[in-house]
C-alpha cells in the first residue's frame, strides 16, 4: 500500500521556507518551459526563464503568464521592459539548450543581456520589436494586453495576444496540432527540473456514452 | 536547414476554427493534467480534466486556473460548484488512469456524476468538503480565494488557496521537490496528447558568473 505523506494549511506554514518552495513549485504538475525576450526602448535586451505560460483562448489568440512577486529590493526587468515596448516574445526550450535557459534566471544587472550572459541568440524577424531566441523552434510574438495585478501576493496575471507564430513544419499535424515531442520541447517540474517526453497517445475528443 | 511555418495576426484569425484550436492550444508547450473535484450543496459531484493549473505563490500556498469561456448554451457546473461550496480539489493524472481522465472532458448532464461515468473513485478525506480522486497519488485541497474575469474572452482565472496537500512519500525529495516522473504524472499537449517524461536533468540555483 501506498505510504503517504499529508500537510494541512497550518502545516504547511510552518515548513521551512526552502522546503516549502520546493514542494508548492511541484505540486501543480509538469510545466511547460519558455524564454520570455524583452527589450526596453533603448535596445537594451532581457531573457528569463518562466514556466508559467498557460493558454487563454484561440479566437482571439490569447496567453498568459505569472509574475513573480514584485518586491522592494528585486527589479522586475521583464515586465519593466513589456510595459515600455508593449510587445514581449515567448520562445521554446529545448533539450538542446535546457542549461542555457535556466541560467537566465540568475539575477544579471539590467545593463547584462541574459542572450550574451547564456550564450543564446538574438533573433529579430520582421518589424517585430522584440527580440526572439534563434535556437527556438517554436517562436511566439506577443503584444502586451493586460497586467491584471493578483494582491494577495504582489504578482501578476500578464495577459498577451498572439501577433505573430512560427513552428518548424515538420512538427505541425495535418489537423493544427503541434507535435512538441518531435520538436524536442521540455517540460519543468518544480523550480529546476528538466524532462524530454515520450507520446503515449493522442486520444479522440471525448463524447457521453 | 529547418523549414518554417509562421502566420501573421490576420492569418491566424483566417484559419479555419478547428485548425485554429488545435494549434493556438498545443503552443505554450507542455502542460500539467489535472482533475478538479467539485460538488454542489445538494451532494451531486462533478469531475473535469484541466489542464491549465499554474503556481502562483508557496507563501501563502496559491494555484491559478483557467476556466473555459462561459457562454449563454454551456453551463459551467465546475464553476457553479466551486461557488456554491467555496472548496474544490486538484488530482494529479497518471499514466494507469488518462484516458478516463479524458473522459471526463465529455458533456453530461449535470445528474450525471464524471466519477461514476469514466469509473474513478470519489474519496472524502477528513471534512475536507469536496471529492478527491483515490487513483490520483498526488491530491491538494483548495479554498476559492477569487475568480478574476478576464474580460477579452469571457473566461475566469481562478484562484485557490492551498489547505489540504497529499504526496506519495517515496515521490518526496529529501529538499521537498516532488518527482513527477516517479508518480507517473503525465503531461499535456494540445487538446488530446499525454506524455509520460524522463527526467533529464535537475540543475543547481542558477548564479550570475
Amino acid at each position: 500500500m501506498q505510504k503517504n505523506t499529508a500537510w494541512l494549511q497550518a502545516d504547511l506554514q510552518q515548513l521551512p521556507k526552502d522546503y516549502r518552495t520546493q514542494l508548492i513549485n511541484s505540486i501543480t504538475g509538469f510545466k511547460p518551459a519558455n524564454l520570455v525576450g524583452t527589450r526596453d526602448v533603448q535596445g537594451q535586451t532581457n531573457l528569463a526563464i518562466f514556466s508559467s505560460a498557460v493558454h487563454l483562448g484561440a479566437d482571439p489568440a490569447l496567453m498568459g503568464l505569472v509574475s513573480r512577486p514584485f518586491t522592494p529590493t528585486v527589479s522586475r526587468h521583464t515586465l519593466n521592459n513589456m510595459k515600455e515596448l508593449g510587445y514581449f516574445t515567448l520562445n521554446h526550450v529545448h533539450e538542446s539548450f535546457y542549461e542555457q535557459a535556466h541560467q537566465t534566471s540568475a539575477r544579471y544587472p539590467k545593463e547584462v543581456s541574459e542572450f550574451a550572459a547564456t550564450g543564446l541568440t538574438e533573433e529579430y524577424i520582421g518589424d517585430f520589436p522584440a527580440p526572439f531566441v534563434a535556437e527556438a523552434k517554436v517562436k511566439i510574438g506577443l503584444k502586451l494586453i493586460d497586467m491584471l495585478p493578483i494582491t494577495y501576493n504582489n504578482t501578476h496575471f500578464i495577459i498577451g495576444e498572439i501577433v505573430f507564430l512560427q513552428v518548424p513544419t515538420d512538427c505541425l499535424e495535418a489537423d493544427g496540432k503541434l507535435n512538441l515531442t518531435q520538436a524536442g520541447t521540455v517540460a519543468v517540474s518544480g523550480l529546476d527540473t528538466y524532462h524530454r517526453t515520450e507520446q503515449l497517445g493522442r486520444l479522440p475528443y471525448a463524447k457521453a456514452k
